[in-house]
């Protein structure tokens, strides 16, 4: 199945290459230094699978991708009622620049804005700034799924330009907002913006994210999925900066950006998405990392108020009628995830039947992202040496062309007999 | 399978019966004279089957649960663009009591606030206020699946007292950000707040917008899935007033409560709920109707960044291994839906069997819900003559009770030799 | 002295005449057919004195400029405890066409914004509109010593097209902060606003307040200073918008602007000040009227944190050194109003000598505005057949010209020899 | 006349000396050991005059009182155009712990402000940290007329405590508005705050500000007035926080205060007041500081909005009708501060004469505090071997007591056959 997702993946990418708009972040110089058309797509499903496209093996510094990890980390140590004493969950209604504490209690609004994500760095257990971001660095790690580097130049850069997030560590020390000393909850700020992902990485990370706290590819359960659904309902709400109700709208997919050209984004249940590219507009968000993720949504159906109605759609029986032949019974309303699980699932399954038959008879709806998908589905059998047979009675998959003449059966009856056929 | 589905919703109203905060919203005498008491809870599946508590039955006006559905039908006939140009899709960041107009460009933050809502009724077409109702009641009816009436007793009393509707029309006017004269604009709102549902109404209204716009019941697609997508995705950030993050965090479904007691909430793909108890808070929220979705999402697990991850959970297989038995094999995490899902299948289709085997074997998680409800499948087969028995190797899923040891074994096999035997 | 002041108060029209920014208000027909290029200036002595230059009897409707009037005129009626109960003192610090009601009290933040002056009209007591409108109107005459005319055009068609206050006066009623039906409020202050004044009213209405309630033309004590204080504090903070610090640092005169056109601005104990120009800026000020105060304040030092530091300057004795002779000893620090004083005394006082002695010599400091009134004084006097002589040891006032070579002196006594001998 | 006005201060301190609420200022153990019971109250007239009550000489830091100061400095040092880019001078509308920076264009919204007082530093010229703080000492010593002590203890706690300042000026570092480096420009604030004054300092420090920036005790010209009418013009608008709209009203008054318990207050043209009460309210300002302001401006009429309208009233005439006898024509309407400086005149000027004639049958109006100094001339005279008469035909002056008999007339023509009578 990888060939077709593959090639939509190199579609979008290939859609938005020729945009320009945006600029290097240029607060410090090693930001400002990087190949400004570096441009990669990874994504991660949930089961751990990475399709990569572009440059998915560049590095960048997470800066404010950090955030929500960070968060889920203090969650994840301290639990959810000494971490709400300290940062609120709503949105901030600000622009982005703003610090945004509430003018009531002196928390911050969010763990998405800096002010949030300091105090969040001052709740990290540990002895030492060199514990604390040990622990830190781990935890990243174990969501990537390997062990993340870590850029000494940005971090000494930022650590000696940073008036404004010295600022608010000193206002939020002031408000008796931190946990820890003003200096050193900075600094350990800035050394996880400093940590090092691809966009591979970011996916890794979003598909744990994706997967309640269980890493797909390491099997390991980094934290639980209380922690994550409280992570993802902030990054829904606060995620976007000042456009949460839009991106809801339009992308539906909790994420975050980072001055660093990266964004991470999340399909519960389903994926992790990985984008890098690092001019940034004037909100610090990557301009074509956000396209992707608009592409992605609207294009593969990647929309978390619409996936989940596939709760009750997909695979709803599976049973060898006779040894050699299986049958697949998809019913409900098929998305691209849904269509995506469906054919990696038989081509995963293939060493337990020379013939397949995908009957489709029942499907209630189907996006074209997904009817693509499935039609293409012989194809890919073809080339494992095996048969896919359609059971399609109203056309809703198959293509009304002639190569597809010998494929498609309007009874899993017909099928069967035809898979007989040929067989003998 | 209704039994303990049942059991679980009496029960939750059982436990908030005695909350008696909130007072009987009394800007108009009509929504003051009713009974104080009254609580009923409604929950429609995705396929329509509808739960019903207490006082399902008892009829109150809409209020602000119109909004979303009002907007829902703008989007259908204007478009998203026509309608993006008039009302936002931002939280407001203000209280419930605020008019929250962008400072720029004077159009409504969103459609879940007052002046968003009257600027959508600005949008209906007609030639007339009459018109312009008849297809706003049309429209609701729809979603509900049974014409709804109209209390003029409550529409004669909001149109002589609503002078905070009124200014905020006339201030809407004056910022030539309404597509109708104001006077009509807010007396169709003051028509579409006066007209009265049960919760069975609400529950069925949220089902056709956790279907993407059809009616489970009727079967009508009563608007697109785009449209509903919209829809929910303001309910989602602008939904429940100025703590939407607490919401999403907390409940998360997307929701709207009106002052006559109502609250409506829909789990996309899943279901809707609608409850009623007429004591509201200080913002205008059900007390109990709020403490009843948060104890429905807790207690069963029905939060959207949740349910979505078992997109590719439940039934992985359905076969017959001998005439008359039945396996069905559950995978993956296995929450509240899925397994309501599984267990109302094997009632469902249980003409078709003697017995079912329900093979748990290859279960990821389950939750306690989920897990009751499996657990108790044997119960309900037993009051339809069948049998039901569990391939449960690890307990997952069986109580360690005596009374479940003839019920469960170990394999497949095993299950289907004592199948044999007792059938015998 | 009329001759030199007029010529200042000519010179400032001719400089600005050309000034062609700004528009003609709009929102209703009967604003926008006056002639756009008219523009008049008053200036009335805290004795009365007016001074008119330009097209300073050209009627126009007062709009906003009645704000501080009524707000004067419930403060006497009603007592200052009930209208702060009622309307707010501070500054917005919002942009002007804000509804600007308090957060958490409801109430307006001041009245000199519409929501204010709503409220203001809603406390006038009166059994209808008619006896409201009656005591408005003949408080506003009293203020200006004559009565003053109604334009009914403006009137209706102001009646016919206002949303916005309409919008206003319901939400006030909403929030329970009117003393009255709010159409009825609505009402009065339409007609306020549509009350006619020229430029000439306005001097005399702000010389009404900058003596204290006292009409200085009249003699009549139109309301007491307690209640003029109040109004003026108000002025000085809130009156000008949002740029209320700006307009204290540069003007310095409490104020108030009309769409109509009109500014008045008030000197305390000095002057009141009436502007006429037509084309207004999109804060709704008339572009010239700003100009002209800024001008007036800045050549000719009329700033209250200025001239209150004469308190204890001007004329310090006057006597009779001998029959026929006047001495008019001046001294402190001497601007432009005190110097205008000085000189109108000695003008007014004529018939009681043949020569003034103007001994400056224990002047501290003077403006070059009061150097030039002072040195001009000679002048004016020759012209009624009288001698006016300076006793001004340092140079201080006299020009060093010729001319005045006979009329300048080290002492009283040489002056008073001068005297002897000029008269022999 | 000392002994009158003595009596008044003297008064209002033991009205409000019972006073108990408020509480040190505790966020430095510095500012928390001082004795909470210390109270006092010093005037200074604008030539220079100080009457001081209770505790004057009690020294305590300057904190946001110096505030003011810098700004004037910094104003005379670049000019206002450079400081009018750097610093606004607009009402805050905030409260008193915002930061307040204006969103458009991050500078601070004015100067009294913590953030407008840190800029105003980083503007003050100097090669070093100790340059420009002898700078500040030097011009607030020269306000003050005598050199101003530092307190070390205070600042070496601020510093170490400072967070919030810090925060601060790191915020204003990262938004390009400050003209140093954000540490010096700190220290530099906190060295100014702890600057030790008494009230007497104060009160002369505020007469240098109502003389337009002449220091009468020293006659230094220490910065110009318009310096001095900006300073001011920022106190009216901004100085006590976020009531500016009521103390503006109720005390009339520019003032700014500080946590060390001090309060400086201007009547321009006129008074200078400092007083001192350490105990401070939840906003930082003095209790009973503030409720002193208030009975001053109540009971003496001390409002720049009434006393300007003295500018026309106090001497009209002094003549000697003959020998060892002189007139004072006294008219217009007289407030307090007028009335003492015709008493303080007479006084001063007792050596000229034997008997000096009051005539005040030309007053128009007279305050309650005006008419007590004025009826106790007469004691005063005699206590310097000096006779007073009055000359009051409608009794608007004298006390209807037998005492007054001897004194009053109703002509000057009475007054003179008395005084001849009398000194025969």
């Amino acid at each position: 199945m990888t060939a077709l997702v593959q090639r939509y993946l190199d579609g979008i990418l290939a859609e938005h290459a020729g945009v320009s708009q945006g600029a290097l972040a240029n607060y410090i110089p090693e930001l400002a230094c990087v190949d400004p058309t570096g441009f990669g797509l990874s994504v991660s499903s949930s089961d751990g699978y990475v399709y990569e496209s572009g440059d998915a093996d560049v590095q960048f510094t997470m800066q404010s991708i950090s955030k929500p990890f960070t968060y889920a980390l203090v969650l994840n140590q301290l639990g959810q009622d000494d971490v709400d004493a300290r940062i609120g969950v709503e949105p901030s209604g600000e622009g982005f620049n703003k610090i945004s504490v509430d003018q009531v209690t002196n928390m911050p609004k969010n763990p998405m804005i800096n002010a949030g994500a300091i105090v969040a760095c001052s709740l990290v257990p540990g002895r030492s700034v060199d514990d604390r971001f040990d622990l830190v660095r781990e935890f990243y790690s174990a969501c990537a799924g390997r062990s993340l580097d870590f850029d000494d130049d940005v971090y000494r850069s930022e650590r000696a330009s940073g008036s404004r997030n010295r600022g608010i560590a000193y206002l939020l020390d002031s408000f008796g907002a931190l946990g820890a000393d003003p200096d050193d909850a900075l600094d350990l700020y800035i050394r996880q913006c400093s940590l090092k992902v691809t966009s591979t990485d970011l996916a890794r990370m979003g598909s744990t994210l994706a997967r309640g706290g269980l890493n797909p590819l390491t099997g390991r359960q980094v934290t639980d999925a209380a922690v994550v659904r409280r992570t993802l309902s902030v990054m829904v709400t606060c995620g976007m900066y000042d456009a949460a109700g839009e991106w809801v709208s339009a992308v539906g997919m909790p994420a975050k950006s980072g001055v660093g050209g990266g964004i991470v984004a999340v399909l519960p249940g389903q994926l992790g998405i990985g984008v890098y590219s690092p001019r940034i507009d004037d909100k610090g968000n990557s301009v074509r990392g956000m396209l992707v993720c608009r592409s992605l949504s609207q294009q593969l159906g990647l929309h978390f108020l619409t996936v989940s109605s596939e709760a009750h759609a997909a695979i709803r029986g599976v049973y060898n009628p006779r040894p050699g032949v299986r049958v697949y019974e998809v019913h409900g309303d098929l998305l691209f995830a849904g269509a995506e699980q469906v054919a990696r699932t038989a081509t995963r399954d293939c060493a337990e039947f020379d013939t397949a038959i995908l009957d489709v008879s029942r499907l209630h709806t189907i996006s074209e992202p997904a009817r693509a998908l499935l039609a293409g589905l012989s194809d890919d059998l073809q080339a494992l040496n095996k048969r896919g047979l359609l059971v399609d009675p109203s056309g809703s998959v198959a293509p009304a062309t002639a190569a597809y003449d010998d494929l498609v059966f309007a009874t899993v009856e017909d099928a069967l007999t035809a898979a007989g056929d040929q067989r003998s």
